[in-house]
């Protein structure tokens, strides 16, 4: 259930509210948006009756939730929610389309800052690179785990990017978050309740990325294990589901971004990369995730993409890299957003047919 | 095998590769590019050696063809496909982006009149409309058969929209081909055989939508029987496929578009109505088409949706359609693409942060 | 909705009940059972009342049906539907479990004729062989057509065992009806309506494969289609769906066959070969189907499985049959069923530990 | 790499097989079969050549391993791995069929013993109930938790059954394998790699349920983390997949387990419950199950389904139950297994129709 209370409520009638709802059994999670306040009441609600709520001072109406999802519905926070990554330099939700880049596994010191240089250049805001990675086989590259977290952080103090990377485990958790900007679970560990409870408790923005075989609805529920955990900064990733199509890697599911943006308040981001499989197919699938609306781009680049140690076949060349970010400020436009600072230019006359 | 010819490989060189392959039991499909012509040997290739062909006068060079697909495939044929529509006066695979809108199903003449003036004013250059219709049900509406036929035609009188529609047997296609400008086969019909042969033999074009499950290389093995059988306008649609998640009606597999422009050289059309199934995701995705490379869109559009026959749910009203056509001109711009004739707008110091 | 007539109620009754509906404008399907006659009314019932049929003279009750199947429901049809083959020499839908065996295709006269004596031997009785192939690339194998037949034919004479093969085109639909005792619908051709409703007015028993990507649902509706055309002598073929599971061909989904037989009055046949793809596989999922309580089994079998023409990944030798009919006796008397000449008797205290 | 050794190689001979190959980088698992002993080198095989194994003292031969599962593959270990739970009392993997039955949650302590006699009455051989729930939302039931797996205990102790219960994280690994016999590995924690490893240096028998997309390929890899992390006790669950078909909870895919037993040498376990959804369907998938060589079923029971906390609509009643264990023990007869305390003896001639 979602307390609505009317614009100018008091704190005081707010906790009152709060406490009510307490007395009664239920958590209570109040929601501050610009224009007014919700307090979203959540947990055994068999006892607990609107005409109560609604009766009591500051309550503008009460609203019942039918989704499983309460506090990542946008019925409960009609806003689109913009999450401050490290101290605000970058926002994702907003009117900019962030762009985040870099190898799959961090693979050495140097190439790591010197990825790290070449995408900031072409217009990444955040970096992407694997320290833990989640390998199909025991007997394969697992990341070079703490030594690949340092090698981050000194590919973010050379150039000022935030960094993105995976977390596998509760045991890793706190050394993780240590280094990492955004704390990324990965699809294999989307229904991971343990792993997602971890994370609520943390301050540091989460993007979740859907599982293989997830449903959109399934997917929601996993924010709400996290924000229901106390960690509102969760971004939801789209990266691809499994089917019986196997000309690509994943079957990217585009679908999924408008529709979690009308279900949802948190941003969503769109991964070409593991999209398609195909380093050949993420320009177009880039291109077509900011036209559907995504709020955010991750993508895999590398100087030698033959030659990574992991997902090479799908890796950007920095020179595909730098070209698709010039494309992709053009489609942003488009759609009323932005990609970088620079401002688009466009001659639409050239474009057109003689 | 493909036989490339030198530029300017007279006719009769020409002729002597197709007898010789011939003599030896093969079927040839010569095509004529721009620049260059390539005979196609189809058929039982055991006994035929390359360096026959290599060996004869005006050959370039000869390609042994991996992929099943042969005349369908890039590698015949590097060269996009322009298919003409209607004598010339629509053409589908070249940079201007085609926009197909109507309803599911003709439901009255005067009905589909008034959506043919609405539609063609919005900008969409060729007229949808159900006759025949594959329904699960024996039960429900079936089309309105040889009247709705005629009221397309109707239709087409009043605006000069040309028309596609459905052809579901072989006993029908006679009929169904003396009213229509486009042949579409459905996707459940994308495996009948039969129908792809028979529609192989008429000299008009078709559009060949993916089956729910079909792979990418199903899909064009399936265009390849409709080209070997002597047609070579097909278009390809994706339309959606069959997977778990249920959200959406369909999973809207959208990497299919790069990955088919990248394959054939045939036209690659979408088709966001039944790909979403839900009226609401379709301009977000119908942009993420046209970003992903589609050579034409395919609409339902309805004046009145709730109270369609069919497909109601996943049908436009004319006031979305008409404001998705001028967001649709912004995209298409935006990857060096056209909709329409009137110039695109595009005030880029405005969307930029202040 | 359906008419169910008391016991003993007379022809002329029943004849009013029919009357009184066409008048409505609906269709019937008068259903004589051995202890009941029910009248199935189909069509548009928007102005038919319950309560008019109700109070007629001779109607024991009225049913609504909810599922879109009616005459396939077991709602309508209590008891189960037994077909009789080739004059009632074989009957699919008792106690008795049919295993139907053969090749692929029909590859010559003497393998065909080889093959039936083989498989007759081992207790098939059933000869399966396709004459008419459809294959994914317009350049495969497509069968011997005619001949097939013919090979066929000869083969039926020379053992006794009636035919089953694949029509696929209304046009060669009396060509094969002529020469078959059982029709095969295959998967691709799962909605070919114009298919299905050719074949309903053909009085053959008819297999129905389900659609690689057919919901069971969809599959029954296929079935409706049929029946409501006239032909009520339908089989459904499970044989595997499409996942993303790669190991096996299909993904033989035997759910499906007790949820078939507690919707449908219909038989249902289990197809191992299809269903796994992996000839080492198909014992035990032939065994597995009949204790799921399968109707009968298509089995493929060739002598030479490794140069056979198609699907010799998939074919029993005729050695591994023979031993399999033997495992499949055991099973079959282990759910009350047999497998052969008679049933087989098993002392319960027997079965029990000592 | 696998080095085989000559039966009746001595210890030495053996460790100087393990010493070689770790002086190279290998780790090795040393695997001592009936007749024979096997090395399994597994890491980075580069620098290993055969031939300087295949000359050592005492080894018969060396094989290089495709599959990339080493440990739990066929070719290592031909023999069935027989697991033997609570000290022996109970083994799978052996000519019995094991069941194991009981509730989906463990929701009371009298009603949890009350359930174990049942069952246990009935035939089964151990009691499953979960105390931690995995719960596709934050706010539904999680279990009883602690109390959940002390009233397991107190149904053991009061009827000797040993129990399974699953295990969802890291942290509460120690404490639930200190009260069950078998830890469960929950179908969306099938790729949790840190829980895989956990389990894998716990001395307890480990079923790991395959996920909802896993590939057969996939999960035995995922055995292969827990076998290779030092527990050799690992048997593999089939519960269902997720398809497109809607009509079962989920598509149960049968052939993993003939396939899974090809392959591997661990115990394949069946569960019709998850693996259809409908208490109606279990009964006949579960016959099939034993058909298709499952070494053990694992189902949901509950003596009041329709007011179960969790998972009703697949739980079998108490007398649903006891006949289906009647059911099944014929069925094991017809496939050379047994359920309950002896084998039943059938004598051959007795089955063939007279």
């Amino acid at each position: 259930m979602i307390v609505v209370m009317k614009p100018g409520a008091t704190a005081a009638q707010i906790g009152n509210v709060i406490a009510r709802a307490e007395q009664m059994g239920c958590q209570t999670h109040p929601i501050y948006g610009d224009n007014r306040t919700v307090v979203a009441l959540v947990g055994d609600l068999t006892n607990v009756s609107r005409e109560v709520f609604g009766a009591l001072d500051g309550v503008l109406h009460t609203v019942r939730i039918q989704e499983p999802y309460k506090l990542s519905s946008r019925a409960t926070r009609p806003e689109d929610t913009v999450i401050e990554v490290a101290g605000g330099a970058v926002q994702i939700g907003g009117p900019e389309i962030i762009v985040m880049a870099g190898p799959c596994s961090v693979e050495s010191r140097e190439g790591i800052v010197e990825i790290a240089h070449a995408v900031k250049e072409a217009g990444a805001k955040v970096l992407r690179g694997g320290a833990f990675k989640p390998r199909t086989s025991p007997y394969d590259f697992q990341g070079h785990g703490l030594k690949g977290l340092e090698y981050l952080a000194e590919a973010r103090e050379a150039t000022g990017l935030p960094v993105i990377t995976e977390v596998m485990t509760v045991e890793t958790l706190p050394m993780v978050a240590e280094y990492t900007d955004i704390l990324q679970i990965g699809a294999r560990n989307m229904q991971n309740y343990g792993l997602l409870q971890a994370v609520g408790k943390i301050n540091k923005p989460v993007m979740l990325k859907r599982g293989m075989s997830g449903t959109i609805k399934e997917w929601l529920m996993c924010a709400e294990y996290i924000v229901s955990s106390g960690n509102k900064n969760v971004m939801l990733c789209e990266r691809g589901i499994r089917t019986y199509e196997t000309a690509t890697r994943n079957t990217f599911d585009l679908n999924a971004v408008p529709f979690v943006k009308q279900t949802s308040h948190l941003p969503v981001i769109a991964d070409p990369s593991h999209g398609t499989g195909l380093r050949e197919l993420v320009p177009a699938m880039a291109k077509a995730s900011i036209a559907a609306g995504a709020d955010a781009l991750i993508l895999e680049v590398h100087p030698d993409p033959d030659n990574a140690i992991s997902d090479g076949r799908q890796s950007l060349t920095l020179e595909m890299f730098a070209q698709l970010m010039h494309d992709l400020r053009r489609v942003a436009t488009a759609v009323d957003r932005f990609v970088g600072e620079a401002p688009v230019e466009i001659a639409v006359d050239e474009l057109m047919p003689a």
